[in-house]
């Protein structure tokens, strides 16, 4: 996959992970590029969020870090003293400050980012930098995804979006202007100014990672970086750059919940026919999240009255009795009530494929959402029982 | 266990449950008995809530008729009739009016109630009716529950308060006044007006099956009804009363969080030092909802990682870097960050047991909650991704 002009990449093995797989990744732009991001909204934040915000403040950066293994989260002064560390050696290596030099984590949380491994390993991470080192990267970030997650869309005048990012669990990201242990990162060699590009990042966050969701829990270090290099030469609108950032994002996130622990199946839910679209994204992300409906989801059981119910807790008023359920053309639903029982097996027919959309059409106002989710079954409680162990 | 007196209970096979165990049940007064109720506050309610709600305006009754194996929930009309059907025949085999017969069902979403298999077991179900047949209501209102709740108080001048009640999964009751699938009787042969138990009876939910989740899913057929005899001839004080009806609640709240689907630990959640106690229940919900936590728990992992960043994303406002984080008596999170290996080995100990508290200490004000959790392991998925099929 052909990087945007400007950006080199590399990866290596710091030993932050115990079993000994590439952790340490490494993005560089060959000169300053206008850098934007967004970041979670927990109020627990890792010390790379931390250090990564505010190095964001100047809208420009020519690196970014990362690590698996360790999130460096819930560590105090001596995490934060550690993603100095780490950034300042491999700044050192180089050559550039290391206020440019943007830093992301994921792992375990509560352990100290191991610094000294990092600094070790910097000649050889910026060693390993090159401009087919985007799939080493991609690699080097993962934890617990099956695979690394790629994407890419074109622009006008020859310039391109990449992005590249990880997450399986606890996945629910809620990222806010200036704000997502999903890691993503979008370079592009489109020219942009700073404070388009973190409006165009926002904007294209808000319709894909933060409508997404795997188990509902909201990470320490959910991190959006975006990197332009400018080097394509192409001046590309924002709309064109928001369809392009959109594209991509979305199809990182459908990515990441199909690759959500333990899940056999990306539902597709549309939530229609509400007030407004606020409300129609609040019943949406309450049915996404509930447990009964994605157990469901793992039987392959057209369980409808879940999927009533979960949207009767979200506190959006509708009329129970108008809803209209589909499970991809199937209606289940209509007026409140079954359609019957052929509907219902024809409808667990598609529910048994990897991906199909669900309908909850509640009312007849103009309030629309979309949100992915994922099935939750055994592998989801085998990996986040023994994570740690 | 004895009863309180002026109350007769039964139970019969009325074969809705395809398993042929006993499903229908009955406890009548008497005598017309004060009666207070609180219900489901999910917008999508079952027809016996929407019935028993509308009944209990008049402040009295004579009697609950309990079916399960079918919630007759998103059934529109239809399944109106059928509870009305249901209650007809009961009130008429007892010589009562159809108004003085409190419904409530439990079971399948979205099936009609089978009202002639009720009435068709009607007779029976009275000729059943016993001081001593409170075994077979509490067994009789069962769904995946592992065993029957019951818990009693005495009160002074020999009344007593006596709770059975139904629940496993679908457990996150949101009852407000008047309005909760788990399903909660009380009866007491104390003297006590229909305003003053409707009160009694709602701040005692609110502390206590309000203070409770076993998945976050807030059913479409929780009901708590009291109804009070008088026959003790002891008239107690509302203190009083609340005091008992506080326990009651409160032990057959634990029953269900132990008995929670696929659960092998209650976690006693205590959230502390918040700015109010609004917020630190709020904060409490959220950590006792996160998947991340319970499959934790199921873990045995003390994973302070995740309880930290669960209460992270409640949306109240604390310092992490002043977080307390206890395991019983064992401190494995000071001033934000690990107390260390030693004390989480100590912690995990603890963690292995049936029963514990965990302790988050957000600050140094005065607001404090309490709530109830479970963890979640494969049988939770095993219960609810098969539970219709």
């Amino acid at each position: 996959m052909r990087p945007p002009l400007g950006f080199r990449f590399g990866a290596v093995s710091a030993h932050i992970r115990k079993d000994g797989r590439i952790d340490l990744a490494l993005a560089v732009s060959d000169d300053d590029a206008v850098a934007a991001g967004v970041f979670t909204r927990n109020l627990v934040r890792a010390a790379p969020v931390v250090v990564a915000e505010e190095r964001l403040r100047s809208g420009v950066a020519r690196a970014v870090l990362v690590n698996a293994g360790c999130a460096n989260a819930c560590t105090g002064d001596a995490g934060l003293r550690a993603t100095l560390a780490s950034t300042e050696s491999v700044a050192q290596a180089l050559g550039v400050a290391s206020e440019s030099v943007l830093p992301a984590s994921t792992g375990v949380i509560g352990a100290v980012l191991p610094s000294e491994k990092i600094a070790s390993a910097a000649e050889a991470l910026v060693g390993s930098l090159s401009v087919d080192g985007v799939d080493g990267f991609s690699r080097a970030i993962l934890t617990t995804d099956r695979g690394p997650k790629l994407a890419r869309a074109e622009l006008p005048g020859g310039a391109s979006v990449l992005g590249v990012a990880k997450g399986a669990g606890m996945i629910h990201p809620d990222l806010g202007p200036p704000q997502a242990t999903m890691l993503a990162f979008l370079f592009t060699d489109a020219q942009v100014d700073p404070k388009a590009l973190a409006g165009v990042l926002d904007r294209a966050c808000q319709v894909t990672f933060n409508a997404a969701s795997v188990d509902g829990d909201t990470s320490t270090n959910d991190s959006v970086i975006a990197l332009a290099s400018g080097k394509s030469g192409a001046s590309v609108s924002e709309a064109e750059l928001e369809a392009a950032f959109t594209r991509v994002a979305g199809e990182l996130a459908r990515a990441m919940v199909a690759d959500g622990e333990g899940a056999n199946h990306v539902c597709e839910l549309v939530i229609e026919g509400l007030g407004s679209d606020a409300d129609a994204r609040t019943v949406a992300r309450t049915v996404a999240t509930s447990l009964l409906v994605k157990t469901a989801l793992f039987g392959k059981d057209a369980n409808w009255g879940r999927l009533l119910a979960a949207a009767g807790r979200a506190g959006v008023k509708f009329d129970p009795n108008v809803a209209e359920i589909s499970v991809g053309p199937v209606a289940i639903v209509r007026g409140g009530v079954a359609v019957g029982g052929e509907a219902e097996r024809e409808a667990a027919k598609i529910l048994a494929g990897a991906s199909y959309t669900i309908t909850l059409r509640l009312g007849s106002g103009p309030g629309r959402a979309r949100y992915l989710t994922s099935d939750l079954g055994h592998s989801y409680v085998d990996v986040n029982a023994g994570y740690r162990s």
